[in-house]
């Protein structure tokens, strides 16, 4: 990318949540895409993109939106790609790339592949980005900085295609990693979806155990459950379609993490310490790691000023809802 | 308390981590205390806590530490309050005040009670708040600025001793509540003892994956698990006696947990979309709730610009391990 001329001529956004509005304020401020024209399936959406001038343009329909576009991402719950890609694809344009930003890649790259005809380069990407809010106001153009976003192309993808998504990414502040489909689902059941699983668990049976003990088990929140609920308030849609699409990869981690709960809720049981001890120091441990790997910023994928940023402006602060 | 007299005259503290140590700080900042003295098991810890000048004394064993003190206030894991107040019961001065700051108020309450002799006043306590690290380094003085402090006080309990230790925590920054012993372990094993479980466990299932996809689970930690591995690294002696003391409440609320999770589990495996999103969009409420009670501070217990503070220095910023 340089000052004169933009990575794309003309960005097609296909739904403008967190992720999606997020590009389109991070793209137009690094100057990556000469026109972005945005669609959502909801009019009251629509009405709010165009208000927050989040798009040059933002029409009705999806086959609408893509016509003319040289690079298209679909930013939609998982479980809709497939339906979307089958709606534009008469309409994209030969030489056109076209990505998405979903938690799960395998279920995708299936989904969609069958649509999109062989002139168009289908290179699916999964920014690792969000925070508990939703919908076009909660996005903010920083969102991407010192993050990872995951790319899985087939394996007949373009290269020159894989390698212009990758600068986009860039250029958005992210850090790009290649990987397959199949072994980026595994890596995020572990690292993504379990945990959220858990969250949406334990957030749930707190809240059962309140109609004994009343307010107090959010008054005395602090201790631990405050930072589950946080996780477990993300969007219901979205992480609903996470979880049948990637339904073997949880599976697979959700048996080992009963294994494990059985083995400490024994520990417990048997007043066994040392067990217990063996494994907390052993978490702890772990932790060290994973400061030592940089991925350690306290702010839930918001931006913080101790991470290196471009300077962009903030222009659309997210609130709690 | 006024400017002019402090509300003790000597504060003794036993054990000088991340809670004692706060408290030192915080209590001489607002000029609470006449003066502190204070003492570790370890010859390290005593040296560290001379070094860091949070005591004007520091001497070598529990019996001295006590001897004159008005309030002294047990700092260490609670499978050793017992001990300690078997060392220290012949030294209290009487009609002082002795509490403790552990996570378990039940065993605490039996495990001291029985050395503690009449004429001293007992009042448990429990500082609901930390951060995941430990040692006389990692506590500030602005560490229960708007927590809440517990009180468990025995039945007997003389009025004017569970009045002044209120007065001493709200003065500290925290808002007081009073409760038994057995009703605080039940709350807690599900807003904190539960939760930590949980994290703990989840780190560990993640690192034996590990072994399979190598380095991949901490470099894309920021999608979920990050937020666990904060929690996962909290002190290990402090949370084994946690869960030993707490067995009963902890067994029953995990008990519930897994029924909780084996229904969700189902309901991916069946490809029940419906379930899933109705649970999801039933904790985004309950989230909703505890935004609204005040408890969302995004900064795992470190003092932000967000909240009311007194003026107070905080000379040692805690800094990750």
């Amino acid at each position: 990318m340089t000052a004169q001329a933009p990575l794309f001529n003309r960005l097609a956004l296909i739904g403008v949540g967190l992720i999606g509005s997020s590009i389109a304020r991070a793209a137009k401020v690094q100057g990556l895409v000469g026109s972005i024209v945005a669609t959502a399936r909801s009019p009251a959406t629509r009405r709010r993109v165009a208000e927050l001038g989040l798009a040059d343009q933002v029409v009705e329909t999806n086959a609408a939106a893509v016509e003319g576009a040289d690079l298209v991402i679909v930013c939609v719950p998982v479980g809709a790609c497939g339906e979307v890609a089958k709606e534009i694809a008469d309409k994209l344009r030969p030489g056109a790339i076209i990505s998405d930003v979903g938690s799960v890649k395998g279920s995708v790259l299936r989904d969609m592949s069958r649509y999109i005809p062989p002139s168009v380069h289908f290179v699916p990407a999964h920014p690792v980005a969000g925070t508990e809010f939703s919908g076009p106001d909660a996005g903010f153009a920083e969102l991407f900085v010192n993050r990872w976003c995951i790319l899985t192309p087939p394996e007949n993808a373009d290269e020159s295609a894989v390698s212009k998504l990758s600068t986009f990414w860039t250029s958005l502040g992210a850090n790009v990693a290649v990987m397959s489909a199949e072994h980026h689902d595994l890596v995020l059941a572990i690292t993504s979806h379990l945990p959220h699983l858990i969250a949406y668990t334990i957030v749930g049976t707190a809240d059962e155990l309140r109609q004994v003990t009343r307010s107090e088990v959010l008054q005395f929140s602090a201790g631990g459950f405050r930072d589950f609920t946080r996780i477990a308030a993300s969007d219901p849609t979205m992480w609903r379609d996470v979880f049948l699409a990637n339904k073997d990869a949880v599976l697979e981690v959700l048996g080992r993490f009963n294994e494990d709960i059985s083995a400490l809720t024994r520990a417990i049981r048997n007043g066994d310490g040392q067990t217990l001890f063996d494994h907390f120091a052993r978490t702890r441990a772990i932790r060290k790691g994973i400061v030592q790997m940089g991925q350690d910023v306290p702010d839930f994928g918001r931006p913080h000023p101790g991470l290196p940023q471009p300077k962009l402006p903030r222009p659309y602060a997210s609130s709690d809802d």
